[in-house]
């Protein structure tokens, strides 16, 4: 919430809307970009019915399908490459639609999100591509298309599947555990750390290390034109602090419900991240969370709410002084 | 160094004696509790040799074994809390057992790390032990003191170990894994996060829920009676930053080179925090690093100097500007 704040501080000048208007311009979006979505499947080759549905649970990053296959059932790279497009529309903010439109320069109308989280996600999309490619799985096109589909899916917190991933071995493993905490923008219905959150961590690394090598340098911490205070950076901090913290938590509850500890860390991730598919047989992509004990999925479930209420809201409900 | 700074700081009133003297002492305090320690050992049951090998072993929370075995070799209660002792004096800091020397009271003579980091290792101890005792598997002293070894094995970054405590289940596997990152006190001979940086991170997410509640309270951040400045409290942000990091990105490049996941996250947590056993058969407590491939040893060597070296020092010299 103290992120939200500070992302809307940063367009309280005069020449942005008032917060009726962008919320009715942010919805007019949403629903345009949902039935765009929707007339492109259909055109792809889907059913209007699976179309519908698929747009729907695309632009929110949720991931439901009409289909156990999930996406693996149309047998289409031009639907996935859809699909990759529309889940990145999902997972970048709202109102960076709208800022677009803004009067000024590029770097004004720019989210300063949006180019690391694009940069990011090809590199992540490039790396798996090449692995595949290498290793003489799959040849190239067909590699960067299901790698391109597959990693964005979990990147942007959607979780649609479109191949078993980790029959790609070992090494796609442990790509795809670790790509559940990014997540997407701040402002998106991407789940995860978030970019802009993973850029301010950068930014005090950053300065830090200056400092080290140049004592006399005293550099502010900014985001985009914006000087960051001690009390936005603190609130990052703290996430992370927290969002790990409820991760090796969850993890060792969760294991103590019997699922094997790359099950058990892998469902918890993906579940606060609210991205879908896991590692391994069970949780990964060609299974799912019906077989798991109940007081596993009790606690994957708290570990969504967690996730998706950005655990702060979550945890201060359990702080005495809370009542008070 | 930058904590080391703080840690000095935070001694350098008149009462404190010089630098050399402090070396002087901190180094006969070293001395005595290894020959302590192998006097103890000998006592017990060892060999002359085999409690000289495991003193020098001990103290440094190394954990080189004269046995294959380790001290499971001996079969020996006694020995494994003897060894619990002097692993938990080896991951305390140095100087604190020249402070406790100091005048005045409790708080000016116990380094504020020391309870925290007992606290915590005998709940983890408690955990596994009380895990282990209702799942059946063995009795509850035997395990009590099984867990005792091993978890202050892991917690003190030793690396001794008694029993295959995988044997005793996912759970007990997750928590091993988890256990890599904590580390033990500041200052002591310990690797992984350490305790003085886990009890900052822990009051700045304090702060800022107490801010979120009570917005016009504002306090500053304190370690013992010192009150941390933006600077120190950065270092510390920076360093659980890049530490982590730095564990994603190795782990990712140890599963290229062929280990699973688990085998792969587990290496690295270990050998970051110079740890020594994983997680699973090949690097596990039963197992040993031997049989991984050369570029596999390549990057796990690299990952013990990095977290031997606290990452920045090592990190720094992968900047241009350092050179400058």
């Amino acid at each position: 919430m103290q992120l939200f704040r500070m992302e809307s501080s940063d367009h309280s000048d005069d020449a942005m809307p008032k917060a009726q208007y962008v919320a009715g311009v942010a919805g007019r979006i949403y629903v345009f970009l949902t039935l765009a979505c929707c007339l492109t499947y259909w055109a792809l080759g889907m059913s209007l019915f699976d179309a519908l549905n698929h747009a729907l649970t695309t632009l929110p990053t949720a991931g439901f399908s009409t289909h156990d296959a999930s996406f693996g059932y149309f047998h289409s790279p031009a639907l996935e490459w859809a699909a990759v497009l529309f889940m990145i529309s999902g997972a970048l903010p709202l109102l960076a639609y709208l800022r677009a439109l803004r009067p000024g320069g590029w770097r004004d109308r720019i989210d300063p999100q949006i180019p690391v989280f694009v940069a990011m996600l090809a590199a992540f999309v490039l790396i798996v591509t090449l692995y595949v490619w290498a290793t003489g799985q799959l040849s190239f096109f067909p590699a960067l298309t299901k790698a391109a589909f597959n990693v964005t899916s979990i990147i942007t917190t959607t979780g649609y599947v479109s191949t078993d991933y980790l029959k790609w071995g070992p090494f796609v493993a442990t790509c795809f555990f670790l790509f559940n905490f990014p997540g997407g923008c701040t402002g998106s219905t991407a789940g995860g750390l978030k970019t802009l959150r993973l850029m301010v961590l950068y930014r005090v690394v950053q300065q830090h290390v200056k400092q080290l090598l140049h004592p006399h340098q005293a550099s502010p911490i900014r985001y985009g034109r914006k000087i960051l205070t001690d009390d936005e950076v603190g609130s990052v901090g703290t996430f992370a602090f927290l969002y790990l913290s409820t991760f090796a938590v969850l993890s060792i509850a969760v294991s103590l419900t019997g699922p094997d500890m790359a099950t058990a860390m892998s469902a918890v991730a993906a579940c606060m991240a609210n991205a879908g598919p896991g590692i391994g047989p069970i949780v990964g992509p060609a299974g799912n969370f019906s077989s798991l004990p109940d007081p596993t999925k009790i606690l994957l479930s708290f570990a969504m709410i967690a996730g998706r209420l950005e655990i702060q809201g979550v945890l201060i409900l359990f702080l005495p002084s809370f009542y008070r």
